[in-house]
């Protein structure tokens, strides 16, 4: 089964390419182990040697600022060696195939590759092909999976709710195109979420969304109704020139979240957010900066997450990667 | 008062962002401390634990090689960890303000900004709204100020000339438009710079200039007579195609610093210039290459002041930063 | 002469620009040094303190994925400092000279330059032009020399076949305009190499190839017979475009390496390439990707070589230098 890539034999994480195919034990480590790395985080001098002496790459062959920095400064935190690679000036100009840029990278002894690419399956497909005792991380494969940022919005709802098992959580937008929403929707099941919903317009749902073990909503009101979560997807721009959305002003009519809105949701409802946010779209100034949004501090424990999973791989005796 | 902005309780610097509303002393401790980092860089391993787990994200909105890459040594000179990102492929790309990419950078525990923006008053917005313990430095903002810029020159002067008192300095070019003219006319005039003058045409010298504490000339001869330093400003290119300027040759025929005109100043004045500088148009080679030359001391120089502003700001209490 | 330019009084290396002008002691001395770095980048923390505290600028004034990755690995694994220059967001946009370029770096006590560019005798130029002290590194100029890539490739050689004397080296592709070639037919000269070929069409073979010590083949199966190393070099597609090549499918039919064809070398004869290679063009898949294919190999030990050299030089007593 192409998921058990990401495990080695004993069960432990080698990639980390996708949350489907990850059971509880491992999500919950990984929550674990960034809680750990939050008090390295908040102290004054930032850093640990876990990753010394080790390369971490960074390959983002799509443009970033979140991902890429916190990834970057994740991996100088645990004090590893860096190389960030600027696809666009580098060899792939001469017509070098990713497969032949991986093999190259590979070949200078690199101990991690962090890769976001536009294509999907491209994480994978890395991993498929690096050596033994080498990992990929997969920061976005095109609309397929961001297994880190679904992880540090797991770890943001247990900081803020302590448990799953009990919750309601929606998830608004553009579900239809979301390698964001496919993680997160993984990871709450095998958290055990209590209840799962996603809220779009039909034009933006996939068809057997329910098969996903969700609950589809096309009305905003109805959808966070005493939700304990609500998290609300970046609007591709790009979408509005095609056939699936009406106007900008429409759909935050009908999916921006209000204040107003927002009240449908449980009074201790924290918002939600994975950026850049789209104000006035998807999303009302007041609601992202107001009392009930974790957005900023989802960036923040996505360092800590991101240290975990790096330092989590890192730790795995070479002889069995 | 906004300059306050920069000190903290104390009276001690928090933030870097302008030379006007800094005194005297504060100015000198900054000349002292770099003093004692020229030791650092002139000795074999140039490096000091000052800023180990601490993180400065250099933020350079407009193009830079000397500023961008002197604040990028002197942060690992004292073994910082640094994110440098490259505006343009950034998130701001995709439409995010100022101000949310500001956020995010500091959710993700920034501990120092260093920021150049063609917007003047932009680092000053940045200090505004960062949490405390979060610190700016101003790294050339619109045409405002640029005072790491003006505190290198001062030391520049300092090391060559000894004390400021008895000194006669001219500033050369185009005033009016210069973020760096006015830093340094407010640091000679806080080190109680014997006679500041500003030369240059009409157009480019500001009406009210005598009320920033300057003596105007308009004829380059007469105002480099007797004097011990001569700042040489860059000319934009930029200028030309307003009204503001005849030709580059006219330019260079009425304000462009020859040997011969050089003999006005005394005997062993120093030349000095930001960088870079457009040779033929505002200075000619062989001035520039010349004994009196201390162009590219200037540049060193500007690394050891910009590890005395970094360690002066990172050793404030967090508390009462 | 010219070329002494590299050596200290002492015969030591200082810069490293070109084989041409070096000794067989030299030439032995760098790859026995690297050997000692093989053991370094093996290990699990890949890092040693020999330039902790040294300053090594990358300038790169050509896009190059490979060799700026290698060299920049090979110094963080040897513990420097890494100022990497993106030249065409710098001052030299500003319209600053090269040698402008070069002195104000220097005066931010950079301890080492690496540097590519498209004009041969570049780093000559740089070399020429540094204080007493500060080292340049070749990393490519124009047509002239490509010397830690011929380096690479010695080691290459050596490891698999332990010895030069008694070996066969043809170089397959377009001779008259590689640096590569022209520097490793220098190092294959230098280290006694029992045979040198250069094997192409007469228009990409210099006129008096046989001046520089090898022997001339248009016949690739000729070229290549009974050899124990096979290099193949990239053709620049460029060079289509003039008068001076037939078309891709007319070259690959003439010179293409496959694997039929590489039954004419001695059935342990290697095959080599710089990088990036065109599949199908100057070389077969399967002969890339086959058992004697060592090039992936090459780029592992370009790390060595480059740490081997960059130490050398830096190991050298300042007076001296």
């Amino acid at each position: 089964m192409i998921h058990n890539l990401q495990l080695n034999s004993a069960g432990k994480l080698k990639h980390f390419l996708d949350i489907e195919g990850l059971n509880h034990s491992i999500l919950t480590d990984i929550l674990d182990t960034a809680e750990s790395f939050i008090s390295v985080t908040d102290r004054s001098i930032k850093k640990v040697p876990i990753l010394r002496g080790k390369t971490v790459a960074n390959l983002f062959f799509e443009a970033s600022t979140r991902t890429r920095s916190t990834f970057e400064l994740a991996a100088q935190r645990l004090s590893a060696d860096i190389l960030s690679l600027d696809i666009n000036t580098s060899a792939t100009v001469k017509g070098e195939s990713l497969l032949d840029t991986l093999h190259n990278l590979q070949a200078m002894q690199i101990d991690m590759f962090v890769i976001r690419h536009q294509d999907s399956g491209s994480a994978h497909f890395f991993a498929q092909h690096v050596l033994p005792g080498v990992s990929v991380l997969n920061a976005g494969d095109g609309q397929h999976a961001h297994p880190t940022q679904a992880m540090l919005d797991m770890f943001t709802i247990r900081n803020y709710k302590q448990q799953f098992e009990n919750l309601s959580v929606a998830i608004v937008g553009d579900i239809m195109h979301s390698r964001v929403a496919r993680s997160q929707i993984h990871a709450l099941n095998i958290l055990n979420t209590g209840q799962v919903r996603v809220v779009g317009p039909p034009t933006l749902i996939p068809e057997q969304a329910e098969s996903l073990g969700v609950q589809v909503y096309h009305d905003l009101n109805e959808g966070i109704r005493d939700v304990d979560v609500v998290i609300m997807l970046r609007l591709q721009k790009e979408r509005m020139r095609g056939a699936l959305l009406p106007s900008e002003e429409e759909y935050f009519a009908q999916y921006g979240l209000t204040a107003k809105r927002l009240q449908q949701a449980k009074p201790d409802a924290i918002v939600m957010h994975p950026g850049p946010a789209n104000r006035g779209i998807e999303i009302e100034s007041s609601v992202m900066d107001g009392s009930q949004s974790v957005i900023l501090n989802q960036v923040t424990f996505g360092i800590a997450v991101r240290m975990a999973v790096m330092s989590m791989i890192a730790v795995q005796p070479v002889a069995d990667a």
